[in-house]
């Protein structure tokens, strides 16, 4: 069925269910504040720019814009109030495509004890997700790029690559033909359903560092440490050997750590703190967590091994990783 | 100059100016929080559903997406924090637009002291402008649409046609020959930059009414009462002739009361409060607002003059009105 046969009121009823009781109905939702400071973030996602059903079903789409912006909400170190979202939609969507959207929504915000409190729906030429999260930190504990000072740890919260080879699997059916399947599922399900960092929020809430600074990964490892870097005033220095390579990229890449640094979208926090900090939260964190390496008084991004230092931080660099 | 020619990078140099300070460029705004509740509300406009270049110009949208946005926070008691903005567009937008856009959201935000704090600019097909306004609210003065009680004063906080009678003459350069320039003025105003009613949040505030019903008139004044009435579970009896015409309105329709109950985005306060406290604030904002019925037990909305009772909340009514 299409949008265009049930209408309006249809749509709603249809997707009253998936907001959070109480919420909408009225001209805007109100909510419960604890909090010191409001944190607001805005993404959009555009049909055949930012997915297309080839890769993307309705519920990943849905899955996928929730973390995007929870991830947001990380990376400032908040926890989530709720999000709004604004639908675009042609007369000729199917009606399953919207309620698999919304289940996606739901299914990723649940995680996150929040969930969605409003939006507006209306008719565009293309399918378009435009979605704002709003949470609350006290302002002890707010993650900024710009709080870097040298000498700090770099640390990741997991491993990198793998949505960008989750993507490349999903565009190319002849890819990663000796891939072993355990890999394979884990690159795709890392492009299709990424998880926002939220429970590092609380982790670091409890450790109350001296300063953290951070952003989160969804442009790509690099990009992360170049905007922090650049924002802060600092250089890095990357210790080669320390940034995990996901076993199985091998097969897909010549380059791997090209994909690894230059991916995007693994939705990781990459944060510099004060290195016990950084020790205990790595700790804490487990997995791929890792300190792979620290910031510099001087401003370049070197990646180091045994033998060579390698500068990142150039224009032609950006555009190579940013592919 | 188009914006494909200025890049991503040129088009946030140009838009940072229009941001409040120190909200933009990380991954979400932070604001501080004094209120005890959080009000969000999210509206989308997008190119040939909501405006056009023959009736809106850039400036013009921008100042009445504010408005709408601002509106509904007005609506729910609530004083504005900030907005964001998410923002399509083709590649062969003018730059000039964008920049238009901006200074008429800036032009509207500043008059109550908030602004943009973030927002996301994506590639569209169609040119899209997605708003998410937030503010804040003490539980005591939320306006919510279902507190109505049986015997309570309906008022209008100004008049109502105004709008809806500059767009008509917006479109239509035959209409309103014998209108007089000032009417004339004041119609395409009212159209172009409609102002909410942040004003009047503040006296509620101080008077601290019993109770406040309420919404904006922005689909219009009859369906303010209707959703009102019917989220209160209550009716109405409408004074006709407490009802303010607008000089110049007989002049460009037959039946203006039909473009006063019917026109849409005035964006008034319609309000159901006790008698003395609606007297109190009618006198406290002036000019057009006026008490213009009240509340029944019986469900029905009825418009009654001297003579004659008309029933108005039938389905038919409410099409007839809202074309």
């Amino acid at each position: 069925m299409e949008i265009c046969e049930i209408g309006e009121a249809g749509l709603l009823k249809l997707i009253f269910p998936y907001c959070l009781p109480g919420t909408v109905g009225d001209d805007a939702a109100v909510l419960a504040f604890v909090g010191e400071n409001l944190v607001v973030t805005t993404d959009v996602l555009v049909d055949r720019v930012h997915f297309s059903d080839q890769t993307t079903s309705a519920q990943d789409v849905g899955w996928r814009s929730a973390t995007a912006n929870l991830s947001d909400l990380a990376a400032m170190g908040a926890m989530p109030l709720g999000i709004t979202v604004g639908l675009g939609l042609p007369p000729d969507t199917q009606v399953q495509w919207i309620e698999d959207l919304y289940r996606g929504l739901k299914g990723c915000l649940e995680g996150y004890d929040t969930g969605i409190v409003g939006g507006d729906i209306y008719r565009s030429t293309v399918r378009t997700v435009a979605i704002t999260a709003f949470g609350q930190v006290e302002s002890s504990t707010v993650i900024r790029r710009d709080a870097a000072v040298p000498g700090a740890a770099i640390m990741v919260t997991g491993a990198h690559g793998k949505s960008k080879a989750g993507l490349e699997l999903l565009l190319d059916v002849n890819l990663g033909k000796e891939l072993n399947p355990i890999d394979r599922q884990e690159f795709i399900r890392a492009h299709q359903r990424p998880v926002p960092r939220l429970d590092v929020v609380t982790m670091i809430t409890k450790l109350q560092p001296e300063f953290v600074a951070g952003m989160d990964s969804s442009d790509g490892l690099l990009d992360a440490i170049s905007q922090i870097c650049r924002a802060s005033g600092v250089g890095a220095r990357i210790e080669r050997s320390a940034i995990s390579i996901p076993s199985g990229l091998v097969r897909l890449t010549e380059n791997p750590i090209d994909w690894v640094l230059g991916g995007g979208e693994d939705f990781e926090l990459v944060l510099c703190l004060p290195l016990l900090m950084a020790q205990a939260l790595v700790t804490l964190i487990g997995g791929k967590a890792a300190i792979i390496g620290e910031t510099t008084v001087t401003p370049e991004i070197l990646l180091v091994d045994d033998e060579t230092e390698i500068l990142l931080n150039s224009h032609s660099q950006f555009q190579h990783f940013g592919d």
